[in-house]
This record gives structure tokens, C-alpha cells and sequence, in this order.
């Protein structure tokens, strides 16, 4: 089955919003075995909607559209649809008793534009959206499906969930496409290429593909079969051999993350984490947190961005930042080991670094970072020079830490 | 002028990496006057590519393509643009040259894949790459233009401003688009609607276009002309009327963010800035130094994840947890309060709440949120109620916050 996304909006064009709904459904798809074949973003014009759906129906035989329904004058994604499957609006009852009930529920009064969003082409089937007003439509046209969402990414999902994916679970058996990913930190594409280059002329030659998917920082490896499940094996074993070769830079599959990976790792052992952070400000923790359940783990943090703070209530000595720096070190030592005591952790992990634009010198340029790890036996330090703009370093920086607690974790030594 | 983006990558179609490119694109050539016509994710087939490129150079003058270029083997459109363009790859020595230089000033070592990437297709104009080794390409097809780049987002962006816009500048006069772009926080879209509603039948009689872009938090309303910057004064005027109406949501305008706007209120008044947060765990501060510079007024902060550090290091009674909960209006005044003396700031935001999935309850729900600005003259509270999953809630939190401190700075009471 081939599936095509459609998102409409101005906003998508001149890059307001960044389209993050393409993303997600190609996630959630690809896992049921559906192949994307397209993603198009088109403008709010009637012609240009029409346009994109007529192509796209031509060509797949399931087209999800993503915007263009929220309760404003802008969105004219419900009459064009009308006008395309040449269909009226009917107002539909149940929807307007669950907007109504989706208000009261809220203590907000509803307002002639929410009570407009329960009518809807009479020729769609209705998809629920119960985390908002705005409804998903399923349309048919020879064989093949449309189906309308809002472009609010928490109730396009919703609709997926609750609606889309079960009814067309009944209607397709999937079919047998099998990725899985892994992923590697600390080791840039074209090295890990080297690297693995035997290894890949194996892969490829046993009839999988393979793809570098490289973002700052991570490099992700994907296996791709298209004999479904019978090759699952066949891929585990292919990326176990590779984890004997780069244990420092694997750190996990599929919906692994670095933060969860090393969550996992926390709990069993039963130890608990804290952060100081300086040029991260916050960055870090935040990343940890962003794994569910971290409470279990994580204690908290001191967000040192000043060289005031990094003395006050990291208690680094005054005279260790002026005679090596702030970013050095001897001060992420003071920082992690303090920190450690301070805020009553197993571990605590301190960065302090220069992130730019500004601040950098020859000596220490834009870029440096000192990672310091303090751990039950002592503390482990490390430097990195990264690349890129302010934000890149800071995201290089979250995750070289992150790794090099993991790999404290497990006594991988550098 | 009419542009098209052409996004390749399965990576992109499966949703494992979130296309930021187009984003990027499409602000930065909307900024210049060209219109974005649509953008197209595709595979890295060469069927697929070039039935996109095809497509979009019949349609539109100006084409940027990205991705595809790295140096490992799965990229295919450098042979598929050769194809194309009915050319082939010669040795650029320029490139090679640049390429070579790269490596030995960071220090690693040259691989045959680096070195490849210095062949390039004889019929196109090299656009160098000065923060990577894949270069971009300027093809020309019967008046049109089509340009390649990575897909490596600081690679793509540095090839556009050093290479390309200089370019498109010389060749083509910037036609009249002119946007502004106008942002509230903290009320919904149909709200803002309806509070609105003769403004914009006013506006849209006036023939500028208005179109309204919602994201958790924040609503953005963006007024266009196509007379370009002889508008600019009445679209001034249409906004500043919308200022008296809600000065508690609008703050800010185009590139204006939260941070940016809270910052340059701190730094003239020459005043400091700290936060203590729980569920948001360093994510207010992260967002906070997103703006270069925020070290002249931001501090640090306490991340107070657990009860315990509430109390260790926030000071925080322990009987205040017990008897009002970490969730209370009591706990976020003892937060924000010893937070403002203990980081010896002039100002102090605290947060705590139930970001979920886990931890709500009949009486403190999952979304319930509690925030305290400690200022110079007392403390100010708010409680909120967010709906959507733990993301929505904790940027939604941010948000708020921030802006609750920017009416606390500009004496807005509630």
C-alpha cells in the first residue's frame, strides 16, 4: 500500500511552522508497512489544495491531508473538499453535541466559529477528533481514501490513533516492509562509513538496504527489508556484529534515545543523577527529563551560567575560575564533584564550554566544551571542539555528555 | 518570482528526521519577495527525483533541492543530476583543494569518500561549501534555475547566504510580497477571533490578506500586501491598534521571541534574572539563553525535580510539601522567593506542575501548573490548566511564564 501527506498552509511555505505532522505520520505508517511515496506542502489557495489531492489520488491509494480546519476565516480546506468530491456541508449533530460538551468540559464559552465546525461534507465519514473542534474526514474516490485532519499536531494525532489507524487496519493487511535503526553517537558519517565498510558490502550484497540517516551528533544506521519479519533475525544479527566494534559510539535501536537509554541503565543499578550546567543552561536536564518516569533518577540541577553562580552554589573556589577559566578543566571538576555532594547524587554530570557566537578566543574558541562526570570511584573528564552555530553545540554537547555517562555507566574506558 | 523546495531523503518520508530545511528556505526567500509555490519530499530513487525535479522546473523559475549529497553511498542525486542535466562528474580542483584543507584543519583524516565528493558535474556552476565537503550545484534548464545542496541543515544554510542569495540577487529584482508578522500569547485562536472580529473585516476590506498561525502557546497573525513596503505604514498602523486591545497577549513582532523580548526589557533596565523549576527541569532556562547574550541579565537557576532538592537547596519548609503538595501555590512562593535570594537576583520565576503522563489526580490534574514571579516589590502568582501530552504542557509552561514575567516587567496587573 502507498500512502501520500498533503499539508496545506501558508505558514508551512514561508517557513513559519515548521511541518513536524509529515514527520509523525511517516513514522507511524512506515511502522504498519504502508510506504510514503510523497510529502507536498501546498498554500491555502483553492487551486493549489485541488491540484495536490487530484495528483496525489492519481497516483496513491491513501492521501492523508494535514491543516487548513481550525476555527478561523483562513481555512478553506472544508469547502474545497466539498467542491472537489462535489458534496454540501450538513451540520452533523453528534459533533456539534461533543464541541459543545468539549467547551462546557473546558469552562469556556463557544463562540458562531466553534458551532460552524460540526458542519461537514455529507459525503465524508466523520473521524472523531476528541482533543478538539475541528473533525477528520474520509473520503473516497475510486478505491482510493482521503482523509482530512487539522493541522494541530496533538489532534492530528488523536484522529490517527482513535480513528484512522483502526479502520484501516480492517480494511489492508499490512504489508512487509521491516526497518530497523540503530543508533551511534560521537562518530561522523563518513568515518563510521570507513569503518564499517566490509561490514556494509555484507549487508547490501544479503539483499537489505541500508541508509546513514546523520543529524548533529547522532548518526543513525537503517536496515530496510522487504521480506517484512522473516528478515528480523538476519537485521538483529547484522547490527549485533557492530555493536562489538563500536561499543563507545552504539547506544541503542529504533525508539531508543540516549536520555532513555541511560534512564534504563540508572534504574537498574539504582542510582540517581544530578546535573550542573553552564552553557547547556537547563539543556541537559531537560533532555533527561524528557524521558517519562526520570523521577525515579534524576534529583535536579544547578543552572551555573554565571561565573558568580558557579562560586555561590556550586562552591567553586573564586580563585580556581580565575586562574583556569570558567571553561577548563579543573572548574568541571569542581563543578561535578560538588554538585555530586551538594545535590546528593550517585553521579552528576557538569559541562561548561564556549557556545558562541560570542566569547570565544584563540586559545579557548567557540566550540570548546569540558565534560566532567563524577561517579562513586572519582571523576572522569573530557573535551570536545565542536562545529556549527550556537545551537548546534549546545545539542553536540547534550549528547556527547549523555553518552559519556553512558559509557561511564557501563565502564567502557576512553 | 515563484520558488519550489525539493526535499530527498526516505529519511524524511519515514519520518525519521523532521524536514527543517524547507522552514528555513521558505522564510528566508519569502523575506526576499519570492513566493514558495509548494515543497516536495521525495525517496532517494532516481525515478522519484527526477519526476519531482522535472515537475517543479516546468512549473516554477527557481528550484532548490537538499539532501542527498553526503558522502556515504546511499546518495544518489549528484549521478541522478549528471542524468538529468545530461552531463557528467569531473574533478573539481577548487573543490578538492577545499576539501583537503578541511580535514587537516580539523585534524582527521582524508577518506575516498571525501575525496569523491570533488567530482562534480561538468554542467553545473560549483556554489563552494565553506562548512562541509559537499558542494552545491547551479544548474540552468531553459531559463529556469535549479540548485542542489546537503541536506546538512548549517551546510545548506551557509551554501545559501554565501553562494546563492548574492547570486539571485544580481540576476532578479525582489518582487512586492511584504509580510508582517504580529504575536500574542496566552489566548486562544478562536478567541483572539472573535475579540478580533471587526479588525479583521477592516483589515481584509482594506486588501491585505490575514491569516492566523496557531502553535501551543502562541498565535501568530500574519498581515500580506502585494504592494510591498508601500503598505508597511498601514500594516504598522492595523497592528498598533490590536496593541492597546491586548497588551497582556501581544509581545512581539517577526523575529521577536518570549526570551528575546523578556531580555532586552532586563537589560535596560539593568536588572537580573533566575529561575527554580520542577516539571519544566531547565527548559525555561534553556529557552531563556536561546538569546545571545541573555548572560548580561540570566543568572541560573535551581532544577528542583524531586521533593528533596525542593527542600535542600530551595529551602523550601518540608511541612509546606507535606501539608500543600509540591503543586501549590505555597511551594512555587517558597521557590521563587528563596530563589530570588539565594541566586541574588532582582527577579525570580518558579515553577511546579504535573507535565504527566503519570502523577494527576482528581483534585491536581495532569495540566495543572503553578508559577510565581518573586520581583523586587513582593511575588505574583498564576495557576494554569494546559490539555495536551507532557511536550504541549511543559513548552505551554514555558511560554506562559515568560510572558507572566514580561507583564510583571511592564506592571500589566491580571
Amino acid at each position: 500500500m502507498q500512502a501520500e501527506i498533503i499539508t496545506i498552509g501558508d505558514e508551512l511555505l514561508i517557513g513559519q511552522t515548521i511541518d513536524t505532522n509529515s514527520a509523525w505520520l511517516g513514522q507511524e505508517l512506515s511502522l504498519r508497512g504502508i510506504s510514503i511515496y510523497r510529502i507536498t506542502s501546498v498554500s491555502d489557495r483553492k487551486e493549489e489544495i485541488i491540484d495536490a489531492i487530484d495528483q496525489a489520488l492519481e497516483r496513491s491509494q491513501l492521501v492523508l491531508v494535514t491543516g487548513g480546519l481550525g476555527p478561523t476565516k483562513d481555512d478553506i480546506t472544508k469547502h474545497t473538499l466539498c467542491e472537489y468530491f462535489n458534496t454540501k456541508l450538513v451540520v452533523n449533530q453528534e459533533v456539534l453535541d461533543r464541541v459543545e460538551a468539549f467547551f462546557k468540559q473546558r469552562g469556556r464559552e463557544m463562540l458562531p466559529a466553534n458551532t460552524l465546525q460540526a458542519s461537514l461534507p455529507e459525503a465524508c465519514t466523520v473521524i472523531h477528533n476528541y482533543h478538539g473542534t475541528a473533525s477528520g474526514m474520509w473520503f473516497e474516490k475510486n478505491g482510493n481514501i482521503l482523509i482530512s485532519m487539522p493541522g494541530v499536531p496533538y489532534e492530528m494525532k488523536g484522529i490517527m490513533i482513535d480513528g484512522v489507524f483502526p479502520k484501516l487496519a480492517e480494511l489492508f493487511e499490512n504489508n512487509s516492509i521491516f526497518h530497523k535503526t540503530m543508533h551511534t553517537q560521537g562518530i561522523p558519517e563518513s568515518f563510521l562509513a570507513e569503518k564499517i565498510a566490509d561490514w556494509e558490502i555484507m549487508v547490501r550484497e544479503s539483499g537489505l538496504s541500508l541508509a546513514y540517516l546523520p543529524s548533529p551528533g547522532v548518526v543513525k544506521l537503517r536496515l530496510t527489508s522487504s521480506n517484512g519479519e522473516v528478515d528480523k533475525t538476519k537485521i538483529d544479527a547484522y547490527f549485533a556484529a557492530l555493536e562489538f566494534k563500536l561499543p563507545k559510539h552504539i547506544f541503542g535501536y529504533n525508539e531508543d534515545t540516549l536520555s532513555s537509554v541511560i534512564g534504563k541503565m540508572l534504574k537498574e543499578k539504582d542510582q540517581t543523577l544530578a546535573t550542573v550546567e553552564s552553557c547547556t543552561a537547563g539543556g541537559l536536564a531537560k533532555e533527561i527529563t524528557k524521558t517519562p518516569g526520570a523521577s525515579a533518577y534524576f534529583e535536579g540541577s544547578f543552572v551555573t551560567y554565571s561565573n558568580k553562580l558557579k562560586s555561590l552554589i556550586a562552591h567553586v573556589p573564586e580563585n580556581v575560575i580565575k586562574q583556569f577559566g570558567a571553561v577548563s578543566e579543573e572548574t568541571v571538576i569542581e563543578l561535578a564533584t560538588n554538585g555530586r555532594k551538594l545535590l546528593e547524587t550517585d553521579y552528576c554530570i557538569s559541562i561548561s564550554g564556549i557556545a558562541g557566537p560570542d566569547g570565544g578566543s584563540l586559545e579557548k574558541p567557540v566550540g570548546l566544551i569540558w565534560v566532567a562526570i563524577a561517579h562513586p570511584k572519582g571523576v572522569f573528564t573530557k573535551q570536545f571542539l565542536f562545529g556549527g552555530n550556537r545551537e548546534n553545540i549546545i545539542s553536540m554537547t547534550i549528547l556527547s555528555a549523555l553518552n559519556l555517562l553512558r559509557c561511564t555507566l557501563l565502564e567502557i574506558n576512553d
